[in-house]
């Protein structure tokens, strides 16, 4: 099966010069949403941990999804102002300002292992917050796992210190 | 076990004289996150259905990982200027003001059968509105699930006419 075909490339979204990997297209087909969990897992393996973290919101489906198949935790990254607990946060930068990324305190234990899960690689920015997170906090980051990488943004030079997979290039 | 053991009760979050459900503890300990999506899907028997629905972002958690164990497709439901793609959108009232919630227009085929999955039932105006949503684009509402209903706030008044399933009452 190829995944790519059921991922729409929409040009100019959310900003001109922008191409959008839309994955609703993979995630209404049975067999596709199945098969890009299992590849997911499928580069995971050798990795051990304790908990998955994700950002909202396409993070949540792949990151929840993985946790349940691989009898894992989850830990949601969100925005400021939805996590009703006490949190830690992060804010780093984006082409134009900054943005933050929160995270209950008592989500991770000192000493747990955490893979990182979101759809789609892109600059590296958020990925390499939420490290930030993980670690403010106690916790190991044993790796990083994406649906989807685009290396022509180069996301792995943000990453340098960490093991990265993905199943799908462009 | 017992997974109200798991869900933290935090009171005036995110406004004065509202007692917030927060599933996150659940969530990262994982024989209580299994038993939670293991509930649901008993809840759940009987029910004939193509696609799981869920609104953003703890929707896509349970409503994601729902549809990849009963091997389901998914459909995220978001807030405005999230889907790249051709929408459909509802308005519905809030306590104050209203909200919008947009679907994909391709994302529901003519007579496709629909479960619509969230994290806690409230009012019920979030639900209806996700079912305007998927009737306006030719779909069948066939049930509704959720891990938390809120009793107290008679969520059922405004789903009558929909077969709601929820395994946590408050």
């Amino acid at each position: 099966m190829d995944l790519k075909a059921f991922i729409r490339n929409i040009p100019d979204f959310p900003t001109k010069g922008i191409i959008f990997r839309d994955v609703t297209p993979l995630l209404r087909n049975p067999a596709a949403f199945q098969r890009a969990i299992d590849e997911m897992t499928r580069t995971m393996h050798g990795l051990n941990f304790d908990l998955i973290v994700s950002p909202e919101a396409r993070g949540f489906i792949f990151g929840a999804t993985l946790a349940y198949r691989l009898g894992k935790g989850f830990v949601p990254v969100r925005k400021p102002g939805k996590l009703p607990y006490e949190t830690v946060s992060v804010e780093y930068a984006l082409e134009y300002g900054s943005a933050q990324l929160h995270m209950h305190s008592d989500a991770i234990q000192n000493g747990q292992s955490v893979i990182i899960v979101d759809d789609v690689l892109a600059t590296g920015g958020t990925a390499s917050a939420i490290a930030d997170l993980v670690k403010s906090v106690g916790g190991k980051v044993v790796g990083m796992c994406f649906l989807i990488e685009l290396t022509y943004l180069n996301p792995r030079e943000k990453l340098r210190n960490y093991d990265v997979r993905s199943v799908l290039t462009y």
